[in-house]
């Protein structure tokens, strides 16, 4: 946690290392964390060439996108920032208001289930992967403007079938669980 | 089912009273039940003046609409073609390409979740409801372009928790369900 009154120059290493550490902090957390205004985070970002959230996401998961095998790149919902085929994978989906209900601005289920069922796809080392099942929880609501990150983890396989365990958080807090059990296919689908 | 080599008019009139029975027959579901071509069909509905399946969906799904409390109707994925508040409601969705994988044609499992998690809510008769937890299971491969008929039962309510069992259908063949618990909350949100 960077201490208080720091002074300008002490403020933007930290906030180097802060983004070396974890690149996908928002503006709003850093101006949290430093307790300043996100108005001069911004211009710290400025001064120190580093880009916008939306730029360093996106710059991460081009690398990833080029792994996957068992999804289009564009049916990802969310940005895929980490992958490792078989084993893991984790994506970032900046919500929006069009996301949420008109009447609460929470964001609707549908589009954090598309978030890890999309993940959960996308981690499976094979060329077509359809969901079996899935059991899910939603354990708090999530307000339309948060940054939902997806944590997927393969936890089991056997033959065609592959268990995926998905954790979504906003920030620290878990707001959805899920066990996917997918099939994958690897010659093609006939039906 | 009814007979090959009827007359026009014996077709008419058999075909009327199909659509009676079930206003949600597309046309080529028709054209197979009769063993004559799409076109014919359209042909039918026209000198009868009974319009295309859209326009029916719309027509029916009007009058339910103005029942729904617990979610914007814009919200609803499907038309609303059947509502009874806190009971049971039926909802028709027309899958599109969009919808669909890119390299299988299967539409999306987000889709069919969609459209079987806003039921589940519409159905609930209180002015907010939120997915608690859902335990889903995809059947059958759904392929763009078909109509799905999801259908949602309230089993069971337990104070603000709400029970709703949901089934999809294309054409007679169940190919999602799921069970859905809904928390409502009637005095508004505050989290």
């Amino acid at each position: 946690m960077p201490k208080k009154g720091l002074s300008k120059k002490e403020r933007q290493k930290e906030l180097q290392n802060l983004l070396a550490d974890d690149p996908f902090l928002t503006d709003e957390e850093l101006a949290e964390k430093f307790r300043v205004s996100v108005q001069t985070i911004r211009l710290d970002r400025m001064e120190l060439r580093i880009p916008e959230l939306r730029e360093r996401i996106k710059a991460v998961a081009q690398e990833n996108y080029a792994k996957v095998k068992s999804i289009g790149i564009k049916e990802i919902i969310g940005e895929l920032v980490d992958l490792e085929l078989g084993k893991r994978g984790i994506s970032i989906l900046e919500t929006t208001e069009e996301m949420a209900f008109e009447k609460t601005k929470i964001v609707r289920g549908e589009f954090i289930f598309a978030q890890a069922n999309s993940l959960a796809i996308a981690v499976i080392d094979a060329n077509v992967a359809l969901t079996g099942v899935a059991n899910i929880k939603y354990k708090s609501p999530v307000f339309a403007g948060q940054k939902l990150i997806a944590k997927a983890e393969v936890t089991r396989v056997r033959q065609n079938k592959h268990f995926v365990f998905v954790r979504v958080y906003d920030r620290q807090k878990e707001v959805f669980r899920g066990k996917f059990i997918l099939v994958s296919i690897d010659g093609g689908v006939s039906v």
